[in-house]
């Protein structure tokens, strides 16, 4: 059986929510609709949330991949 | 039908309105130029935001990639 | 005999529960499933921890690799 | 029509008046003289700003691509 | 007589006791079975050092490279 | 006529006094001897800067690259 | 004449004592045992500095090259 890789792990979350968390502290949910090897990604119906709680609608956001920790299906 | 990758997205928000937020937390909105693989991008008819608000005309400005956390189109 | 290398000690990890901390001081737990040589890395049934209990269940976690310091089994 | 591309911009500013911000919120002005693809960038008559006023003449200063945010012309 | 390379001294301290001090100021202690080029780091009987002194039984533990400052046989 | 490379400044400085700007603040000032493409620089008779008053004898410096900010001659 | 490059003159000060700077601060003091392209160096014989005094001896010490600042012949 082959092993998992961690792109692989995002290409499942596709076109399914998922939360972002930057190294500054924020964090953005949305439709996850692209990633590429440098883990930057591209949300739709994006909202940034704080204290955990949607915000701020924003649409598309195009997330630069260096300024992201983790990303995880909501 | 072929996945959306990052850059595309990007490619879409050409000659729109953009804002762009930088990791020293300025924020940028203009009219998206350019912009290449390290995310370098120029906006035309920039300002910076403060809190928000538009508070100084800069015209052109080229924004160095690696500064930059997040673009959305306005 | 040969040598160990460092990916060979993730690999020997791979399916068991590990603690992952980040540079900003989040820590995770979960099973380790997938990681590259980025050290980017996937877990399952993952959780938040905060003062080393966990507080949070995330299920499926990406994290990016230039954000952790240090992996060890559990 | 070919699309701009970001060293295009940079390009159409040499030998013009620009300001530079860096990272550590340090800001520079003067005559845009040389680039390359890092965004090591060399100005002439240049003058530090401080608060937005020129504090320092420095003449010819060098300025390392990576400590870059923003280029903008004046 | 060959001029030593960092890396030969790290061979040296191989399955040697050392102490690894990291950029967020932690410090681990432990032996070292495996490194790579990017001095991404495996410890075996590793524990978490405090003030100078073992608080924390670890196993096993992976280090990343680029959260590590200086490596040396305790 | 050809356009000046930013590298080419640097050449031009070579065996002048000049001022290097650290990104913690620091500043060193001495002659150019030596640099590369990391922008890795040997200044000899070197003197620490504080507050902009040479305050302490180096003799030769090695200073790397990434640490560096501004560079212009005194 | 050939032109002096940065790493030559760290090969002039192999097996010469040399201050280290590292960019948290902290200095050490010890003989150039080994040093390569990336700046990862090797010192022997090396003690921690506080405050300009050695504090802490060491014995060997590999430092991982992006960490350091300066390196000067003592």
């Amino acid at each position: 059986m082959e092993q998992l890789r961690p792109l692989d792990a995002l290409n499942r979350a596709r076109d399914k929510r998922v939360i972002v968390d930057l190294k500054n502290s924020k964090q953005y949910v949305g439709i996850l609709k692209a990633f590429d090897i440098h883990i930057n990604v591209v949300l739709e119906n994006a909202e940034e949330l704080v204290d955990g709680k949607a915000s701020k609608k924003l649409g598309v956001v195009f997330i630069r991949g260096d300024t992201i920790t983790v990303i995880s299906p909501e």
